[in-house]
């Protein structure tokens, strides 16, 4: 079958979310004159958080709540081992708009041009529509439509997020490939029928990264960067 | 409250429906040698079955169905009464996606490329997502997300649809501005705590047209096309 639409996971595969959120943790403790933050370790502690915090919706423990809500309450939960007890309510609700506000990998930006060009391309990410629209408008990637974990109503990685977002499409998996920097996406996205490319950050968890280095067993395509995944699908 | 988001109608507002409608019957009359088929007339018709089709999602008496669906049932309706029975049941599939393939008035792509500079813009169309996703790739157009009737699971002008769509963006309703060609669709927006815009299509229903030549009472701009729109707005 023909792949007419690349799906794009975004927290890591296209933005750079460690150094985004460490950059306005740091920010947000030297306003209130906070000492002895590791801001990237409050921002692996917070995204440490993530997956928990993701299962509570999927689950089904509580019903659809976005990532902001999710994040601010995850704050709250490492606030005390990080060192950033002192940081209000009003701060901390600022603070989890970082996560709208992360960079692109440097290939990024070109990467989607080019890729779009030849296909539809779409984020499938676990990123509410809101923060994903923020993120791109300041980051200057268009997107023909934003589709994944809100439009499905629950999280990565369950399959109804990939099948619904093939369906809003009016594709089927097949026709789809799944780019990711992650393994448990490429899989899940494999097992709803997707086709599936990974795409290497080795720097996605900073400096001592250990995960993430190689692709998983039976992806489509590996490549670089999405620059590297234009050249290779010929765009 | 300031206005972060313009939200746009589709069929009418943003793109010719009837012209590329027609376009589409008269070509496939052709090839089934049919004579006599007034492909206007026929493309009138056929939008005359639109708002009793939506009814039957709007009231709940059937589940969320797409327009493709929505079409592809009103052309058998309407076929018989058109000379159109002797298209066959894949010339009707086929002919159902002109509704995907409707050019842009010629103001529609720079007007959106300059309001985009200034506003989150996106459809709230009754089109799904995969249609308006197909569209606007075949015009140049470019929308931050697509919104409207697919994610809220009915048809405007329901009010579900305006503010299910400000919800995606994380906007409040008065931070949020519809744009649209038809009253109906500027006074339920409004109805939701909207701020409206209309333009004027006086070509959109042909060169008889007698409806929607002004705009509705209490609307906050009124402008001749989207580029006068971006204008007004300062974009």
């Amino acid at each position: 079958m023909v792949v007419r639409a690349l799906l794009f996971d975004v927290f890591g595969t296209c933005v750079d979310w460690r150094s985004g959120v460490a950059r306005e943790i740091a920010a947000a403790a030297a306003r209130r004159g906070l000492a002895d933050v590791d801001a990237a370790a409050a921002a692996d502690a917070w995204r440490a958080r993530y997956a928990p915090q993701l299962e509570t919706v999927r689950s089904g423990a509580r019903p659809w709540t976005d990532l902001d809500t999710l994040h601010r309450e995850a704050l709250d939960q490492i606030a005390g081992s990080c060192g950033l007890d002192a940081l209000t309510g009003a701060d901390r609700d600022s603070l989890t708009g970082a996560w709208h506000r992360l960079d692109p990998w440097p290939d990024t930006v070109e990467g989607l041009a080019r890729l779009r060009a030849g296909y539809v391309v779409a984020p499938v990410s676990n990123g509410h529509i809101a923060l994903i629209v923020g993120m791109a408008r300041r980051a200057g990637i268009v997107w023909d439509a934003v589709l994944g974990a809100e439009i499905a109503g629950t999280y990565k990685p369950r399959p109804e997020v990939y099948l619904r977002s093939a369906a809003a499409l009016g594709l089927p998996p097949g026709a789809c490939m799944m780019v990711a920097a992650h393994a448990p996406d490429l899989v899940a996205a494999a097992g709803c029928g997707m086709r599936t490319a990974f795409v290497h950050r080795p720097r996605e968890h900073g400096p001592g990264q250990t995960t993430d280095l190689s692709p998983p067993d039976g992806v489509d395509v590996a490549a670089a960067d999405l620059i590297d995944l234009a050249e290779r699908l010929g765009c």
